[in-house]
């Protein structure tokens, strides 16, 4: 059994919490998998339909008993529809955070939302610009206001399609409107989704996916671009900066307080709250030396980025920190967030604090959260927070000493202040192949493999490889805890990185945020190709997501591959029980939008097909390819 | 097996068409049905997780494995959850066709789609006044033009509630407020249920089930209620008018022409086209008399209600009207469509015609149909028919002879017209005990249960017992089939409700039309209790869905309890592993919304309990019970 604890992650503070939470005789997500296992075959595959009270139908993969649903339907409609129906959940979760952003920035700029103010102006009139608003005469809120309502006509749009797609490149638009993947209103191709899902209905695999790719687009370009943009505006657009990750950021003397979860909205007031001279006041009055402020996933992604707040964790983590004994409360809004918690909580001294209208927990307590009062709120949370610090149990507490350093905040905007104003000296970079190509490594934690191993090892195999990464989410987080978000980790890249990222200062991985944040990541591929006047599935990039588990992944997989980026799956996903579904994804897709899908668990091999992918787009473009330097030439042909 | 058959369904035409398609070899839903069972339990009990690619997860109901998903989550939790998506689907379906139909308005307004008018002026200003939009001075294209604005507004809203909730009685209208379920922009609550249902989001049963009532009012007062009103504008209110129904209507000697699926904006073209001269012209050519529609399921519907185009069958007889081998053409939009039919319209000459750009079907011959040329798309579908009409093989060709009679087009305007234009009467025949109550019957088939068996022995039950029955759907269809909807079937009733039938001249079964048109009884119910001063929890009224099966129906099942009425399902929902959201369902909604739902298989058992209601009700409002009355009592107490 120890051994086995010890598979479970490759980060020590991890497996040191893991042993603890064993002793104590506490529960977390790797148990309630091991006691899910065998796992069912028929949802693994994807061939279970529950869209209908005539069913639950499912399909014998062997083809010995039923093929078909009792409709009619088959393994490749059920898959597809399975498939649509998790593209629409993620697409939800990254646009609905989104509407809610654009609507606390229209009422900070109706004088309605207290406690947030437009922190990057230069961002805020470059949006209205490029939407269209005129800034003259006007005052920043009612530049804003003009902008807000642009804005929110992107999700309730019931006629056109999306304006914000337009920053990708002319012949990537071109490409969508030929295939009607253009996408329309958001919320509208959410909705359609879950109308062409509903028993008979859409039933053509093909005719499915292609919605699927048109909502993921609604996302990576709309919801999340949407969200990225307006937190960037009311809360600063991140600049490198650094600070610590892992579970030995927590204090031993100081109050701690965790954000949980994924809007920026709730996480920005509690790190100014828990700067408030009232509230450190009182931290010292019950005994503890301040409040330390602590992220995990997202939320914790978005304060780290902006403010160098230090991370907990990733995903699998969160129920760690808990099992430290040294949180005071946990603080949660939506998205990721283990129900679990709560029954843990009560284990430890710890507060569940849920704050969200739209989520809540077992055995929380509740602090709903609403713009107009955030400040407030926020105060009133940390408080309960501080006041729980003397119900700390000393003999119960273990902090981990790993805490990492990292360098964070690249933005789009950081990048190519680092590059000197423009993409042109890592283009050239990459035409005289010291750097190979980029890789977008993202996405979340899984039970299912072992924690931080896929993450950490790709990255590491691709900058040995020339491969600049830049990554966001759980995988930066992994990344930041394995050390690989320092200048100084350049002394694991290959000569021609190592090379750029000393003269630059800049590390081989570069953190660009959340997950809503990849949209950081479409813009500079946006930017990348317009510079070298091709589309985005020209360029020498790829992507991958070697542990993700959400829908979200999901919509960001239809999107990122729709936008043409090749992506290496790390866990498989619930569509091999359709033979047309998996070939369509994996390789019938590379014909329709120049980009397609592939599953790799092992990391090394992971990468071995990125390698692959970015040589065949640079002997494309005519540039050198690694085969050819190896044999010790110097241009291509 | 002859016997198996005979089981099936109370229908001859349906049992006829079984054995025919028996001897011949080919699949129906029956056969498939068989091959599927044993069902999966963890489904049919819905405690399968299949919300994130940790899992599938699934819960023990014995209690002796694994009591949580991987993240934590609950039987409760992936029960409320799966619940909520399926009420999601339900009201996405509703609300999408009603957005088309808003499109196609506008368009009509804007003189954009060519073969749609105003048919009903006078429902267009009753409702532009509504909206409070005034028709002076404009043309009444350009109200028409301000009404879809609003209209689609509803869809797309960020911001504040729905304008078409009002309709409901004051008291309901605040009881939502109260409770926080009023619903905002309909697209906005599908949405946030997805959001809600991601891994990590909403889990809290409770909470997750309140999401799912205002998504439901969000469907019923919203989308499905405006579908209904600008349907009726653009093709007429429904007026009551005689038809036929059942297999038997398909012709032996004209081409037949199947319209199937949802939306009135394609089979009112197709019943025009179909009266073409040219076609017609074309028909005698080819050898046929004619050209003959007939509906399936609620397109079919749609145009009984205003044409009288007579209806082939229910869901469950779509694929038996190929088996007669007499269909030429199976012409099919959105909903409720069996994917089996390319397949099964392969093994007879049927010409298996898809329409909708959201839906397509493995073999079909695909003939988008786009409002801009509306009439002439579905003039080339008829020709296509008609074309088809000398592959017909004789030998091949059994139409059995069944073919009822029924009196329909009872929207709420004729009701009122028929009670002399106020619902006075109506609540004096309550008031008398003439009239016990109002039964609204609806939904769909479902292999689990016995065809038309439910529909049509629960219905007896209620007139039987003096309660005058409203339906819509399948139900209607069913009801239509046993000849239930014709004045002539008062003489099944109670006296009370037959002498109320004679003396009006109409069935004691109402047809009401499609399943959008539920919305049809919500206005009415909304009329009775407001000229009643009560709100519609108070009246002696209930629902039914005996042989539900799609999730639309869930969605209908969420807003019509929380609009009030009592509601009996025959088919069991997915909610029993969880007892707390069975408990809630069945009891704890009354003290919530003041009704909740009851799961009774047997249609004997399940009328009673519809009377139990009703009794109570009519004792609460002072009324004499059927208790009272049977004892020889003329009034209460």
């Amino acid at each position: 059994m120890e051994q086995e604890v010890h598979e479970r992650s490759i980060d020590p503070a991890t497996l040191a919490m893991l042993q603890k939470a064993k002793e104590e005789g506490v529960e977390t997500a790797w148990e309630r998998y091991e006691k899910q296992l065998p796992q069912c075959s028929f949802g693994q595959l994807g061939i279970c339909c529950r869209n209908c009270n005539m069913g639950p139908c499912r399909i014998d993969p062997f083809g010995e008993e039923a093929d078909k649903g009792i409709c009619g339907a088959t393994a490749d409609i059920i898959v597809a529809r399975n498939l649509l129906r998790s593209i629409a959940a993620g697409a939800a979760a990254h646009s609905d955070h989104a509407r809610d952003s654009v609507l606390t920035f229209k009422k900070m700029s109706e004088g309605k939302a207290g406690s947030y103010k437009i922190k990057d102006t230069a961002k805020l009139l470059s949006l209205a610009s490029e939407y269209g608003i005129s800034s003259e005469g006007g005052s920043l809120e009612e530049v804003a206001a003009k902008l807000a309502d642009i804005l929110l006509l992107e999700f309730g749009k019931q006629d056109g399609h999306l304006l914000c797609t337009r920053r990708a490149p002319e012949p990537r638009l071109k490409l969508w409107a030929e295939l009607g993947i253009e996408p329309r209103g958001i919320d509208r191709e959410i909705v359609e989704c879950m109308h062409r899902t509903h028993m008979g209905v859409d039933n053509n695999a093909v005719h499915i996916l292609l919605q699927g790719l048109r909502t993921g687009l609604s996302d990576g370009w709309g919801g999340s671009m949407i969200a990225t943009d307006i937190q960037d505006i009311l809360f600063g657009t991140p600049q490198p900066r650094r600070s610590t990750v892992n579970l030995g950021v927590l204090s031993k003397d100081k109050v701690n307080v965790i954000v949980h979860g994924h809007e920026p909205i709730l996480s920005e007031m509690i790190v100014e709250a828990a700067e408030d001279p009232e509230l450190l006041e009182l931290a010292k009055e019950k005994g503890a030396a301040g409040i330390n402020v602590a992220g995990i996933c997202c939320t914790g992604n978005e304060t780290l980025m902006r403010h160098g707040t230090p991370i907990a964790g990733t995903f699998l983590q969160q129920e760690l920190a808990v099992i430290t004994g040294a949180v005071e409360a946990m603080v949660v809004d939506v998205q990721c967030v283990m129900p679990s918690l709560g029954e843990l909580a009560g284990c430890y001294h710890t507060k569940f604090i849920s704050t969200s209208s739209k989520a809540d927990f077992p055995n929380t307590v509740r602090m709903e959260f609403h713009e107009d009062k955030a400040y407030e709120t926020a105060k009133e949370i940390v408080r309960a927070a501080v006041e729980n610090f003397p119900n700390r149990v000393p003999e119960k507490v273990t902090i981990p000493d790993e805490k990492q350093e990292c360098m964070v905040g690249f933005s789009v905007e950081a990048i190519l202040n680092a590059l000197g104003g423009t993409p042109d000296p890592l283009i050239e970079a990459i035409k005289s192949g010291a750097i190979r190509g980029v890789g977008a490594v993202v996405g979340c934690n899984n039970v299912k493999v072992k924690h931080n191993y896929g993450h950490v090892n790709l990255v590491k195999e691709l900058i040995k490889n020339n491969v600049l990464v830049v990554t966001t989410g759980c995988n930066a987080i992994a990344c930041a805890e394995a050390g690989l978000l320092l200048p100084e980790a350049s002394e694991l890249a290959g000569d021609g990185l190592k090379a750029v990222c000393k003269a630059l200062g800049i590390p081989p991985v570069l953190h660009m945020g959340s997950c809503v944040d990849i949209s950081r990541i479409l813009v500079l591929s946006s930017a990348l190709a317009n510079r070298l006047g091709v589309d985005i599935s020209d360029l020498p990039a790829a992507g991958a997501a070697p542990e993700w588990m959400s829908e979200k992944a999901v919509s960001i997989g239809a999107y990122v591959v729709s936008s043409g980026v090749y992506t290496v799956l790390g866990t498989v996903p619930a569509v091999l029980g359709s033979q047309a579904v998996t070939s369509l994804l994996t390789e019938g897709l590379n014909d329709v939008v120049g980009a397609s899908f592939a599953v790799e668990p092992d990391p090394i091999k992971a990468a071995g097909l990125m390698l692959e992918h970015i040589d065949g787009k640079r002997e494309a473009l005519g540039l050198i390819t690694g085969k050819r330097k190896a044999m010790g030439l110097t241009s291509e042909r």
